[in-house]
């Protein structure tokens, strides 16, 4: 598909960040002129830049680097639409989020409820946790010689993911035999992990994933990009929209990089003890937007050391919402509460239809006022009349617009976040890429659950302070 | 269905909100006996305990005063089970996250997605925005002609809530002339709004919402019965299980009281800084009890003044997690980020299956050692070993543990978090009832699509300050 990108190209408007609007809690021109703020700022920049396709910044070479891999996408999604009924990925985190957001953002809400004649492929599923009532009830409902499961962990060792592989490829043996290795993909490192042996010796089909893209930034390569393909997305559009974001980022200029202006304002806003981050869409499509990023900006940020070895407790807590439904569930504590959030709000200038308001209730006036609009009309008025309730309270707020909800502005939204979260990694002086506070939790569950090598760690937790039942109700 | 009281009882474990297990950040025994602490106490509690079943706390009578509702709904619902193929509610905030959270806890978690054979009732949809684009995809997977559509409005006035009726409504009466009076059913005030007007007029079936039961405490009155029973849910067992709950938080004592206990965990967590309250529930089942928990949460909490009309601007930001994925996307930083914020884990003691990980991966150590386990101990392991590592990381949390998911004990949990609600609402000395700051958005909406009586505000739209470009990067 053919996409302008000139009425294509999504939009930050931060008026409501800034002190001549917002009041005290603002952020002043001049802030964006200090010394010491240009020093920290062309330093974030240069690292983010010259990082790009090293170490783990792979991802920002997925928009250039795939020409090939995207044909074998597209080949292996065409034989799963025409030959599988039913295709489920099999993994958690950063390889579960990404499907799931871009699957809600670009196929029908309903997508599974359609018949198949108009789906023209298989029902999906994303199976991103180890809850036994939620495996049973999958187990129920596919016919698993109908399914294609698409195994995904980089390490190829995620204990959850690799709990669900053995489950099903043991029913899948059972029923199958030898065929039971053409029910299974393995999306996974190329050279690590045992994933990639497993794959090899059962003659599983194979996706890799760059050693340098990590699971948060991984959308964009074969982890988000098969199944997304497998429900008819145009892969080829993502990431001409990523890539044009890319390009639109390339400027030292604060005000001329959106991402790095993203960056700027929550990294202000934090330093002035902005401790929240709400991303608020106003597009029951963009919901799952608000998950994947969740991860990315949390794991990303949240450190207890600099680069320089520091010790430093940071990191913004991103919470979730949706417009107009939180606004019901939400606003009431944005708007009265503490002064402790930056809220961003995701708008769509054109939704991708029209529903109207019929009339007929001209007896009762304060119902009637709505007959003759459209829905469109009314979920714009409660974005823009929640933005302004909240600017109103002094509540720092921006607005990211997108001109429609399509596979290329889908991209631009990806690499955006993407990009703002490197930049705000750098300008926290901190290892964005990394993750070394999950470590403690996976270590403990080998302990109790009897892992070689994990003796020590048992002990750890065999001699830690025993629960007191006077700080127990029951 | 009988429950077995005592061994249904659900449990508080606030090992580690003491000083003693988590170091600084942790509350001593000693703050639970200043004078001023006691004080403050005994009022809050005696002014829940005086205000039950008064005002706005009509919900905690609700577990007594609904016998023959109750058989109402239970008969209404038998007769949609056999003569409807879809069941929707058109409803938000309070409407819609109730029925939303009991559906997953206590429906098969593919309920839709089963044979109607196995279901035995109408697929179950529940519609909570405006977005045109979500309504088009409703209106494509059901056939309106086989649906039932309850419109539950407090107010009578919900604008997206009456959007979606008109809509409705109007294709109802196309299709259907006089006959479409039989696909809709009202739940509303009896006394006050539009909605019960409509409904009399038109000849609805209607349920009443108590005056002293405000959207988000509505669970528990025909708002979330009557859907419940359409699922087929036991709701006699949640009202049961919720006036369980309400008499094991009788005691003025705070260590015989869970929900008390629970409010004053967070009341001095929160005067401490902790600005955020996550609840990270173990099962999929009660993944929307998060967000249900959410709203009543932020929405009584978060306000900009006292009861003695004195200023502030209080309410913990609450923060949706599940475990085990969000072990994936959020631990990271609340292991190493800032110490802001309290963790509520919810667990199941019995998952109500067992799934067994298969042996066959003899060869791949770090994957073998799950073999012979279940899921279930792989959960539970996991959950252990989280509460292990943020707790050695210092970070404040504390653990409700159901002994399984049923009727009995989500009903109990309702209560609980209503109850800690209203305790935590009279300890900050604020009404935890009203919800003052979402009429700003509300008005400026009305002014924005034109309804009569708004001229002032449509002025101060017009004169407020213009967004300038400098401001937008596009």
């Amino acid at each position: 598909m053919r996409y302008n990108k000139k009425s294509m190209k999504i939009r930050l408007d931060y008026n409501n960040m800034m002190s001549s609007v917002i009041g005290k809690d603002g952020i002043k021109e001049d802030d964006f002129k200090t010394p010491s703020f240009c020093r920290d700022l062309k330093k974030a920049f240069k690292s983010v830049e010259e990082g790009k396709g090293k170490g783990m910044m792979g991802w920002a070479d997925l928009p250039y680097n795939q020409d090939e891999i995207v044909e074998d996408i597209l080949e292996t999604a065409k034989s799963i639409r025409k030959n599988f009924e039913y295709f489920v990925v099999l993994g958690i985190g950063g390889s579960a989020l990404g499907p799931i957001a871009t699957f809600q953002a670009l196929c029908h809400l309903h997508y599974n409820d359609l018949p198949r004649r108009i789906r023209k492929g298989p029902k999906f599923y994303v199976e991103d946790n180890v809850d036994p009532e939620r495996m049973e009830a999958l187990l129920d409902i596919i016919d698993i010689e109908k399914t294609m499961f698409n195994v995904v962990t980089k390490s190829g060792s995620t204990s959850e993911t690799m709990t669900q592989y053995l489950i099903i490829n043991n029913i899948l043996k059972q029923k199958l035999g030898d065929k039971a290795k053409d029910h299974i993909i393995a999306t996974t490192s190329k050279s690590a992990g045992n994933l990639i042996k497993i794959a090899e010796k059962e003659g599983y089909k194979t996706f890799y994933i760059p050693d340098g893209v990590g699971g948060r930034f991984s959308e964009l390569c074969p982890v988000g990009l098969l199944p997304a393909a497998v429900v008819d997305i145009d892969i080829k559009g993502l990431l001409l929209g990523a890539k044009f974001m890319l390009e639109e980022c390339k400027s030292d200029n604060l005000k001329k990089n959106p991402a790095l202006m993203s960056a700027v304002l929550q990294h202000l806003s934090m330093k002035n003890g902005k401790n929240i981050g709400v991303m608020m869409p106003y597009a029951d499509g963009l919901k799952f937007i608000a998950d994947w990023y969740a991860q990315l900006w949390a794991e990303s940020l949240g450190k207890n050391v600099t680069l320089s070895g520091k010790s430093c407790h940071v990191g913004q807590t991103p919470v979730k919402a949706l417009g107009v439904t939180d606004q019901h569930s939400q606003v009431q504590l944005y708007a009265e509460g503490p002064f402790d959030k930056v809220i961003t709000f995701i708008g769509v200038d054109e939704y991708r239809t029209t529903v109207e308001i019929p009339k007929g209730c001209e007896e009762y006036p304060n119902v009637n006022f709505l007959c003759g609009h459209t829905m469109n009309e009314l979920i714009q008025a409660e974005r823009m009349a929640t933005e302004y309730a909240v600017t109103k309270a002094g509540k720092l707020n921006y607005t990211i617009m997108l001109p429609t909800l399509n596979a290329f502005t889908l991209g631009q939204l990806l690499m955006y976040f993407m990009l703002q979260t490197a930049y705000a990694g750098a300008l926290l002086n901190i290892d964005t890429f990394n993750q070394p506070g999950v470590e403690e939790g996976k270590n403990a569950t080998y302990a109790l659950l009897g892992r070689p090598g994990y003796d020590e760690k048992r002990m750890e937790l065999a001699n830690a302070p025993q629960k007191q039942n006077k700080y127990i109700i029951c």
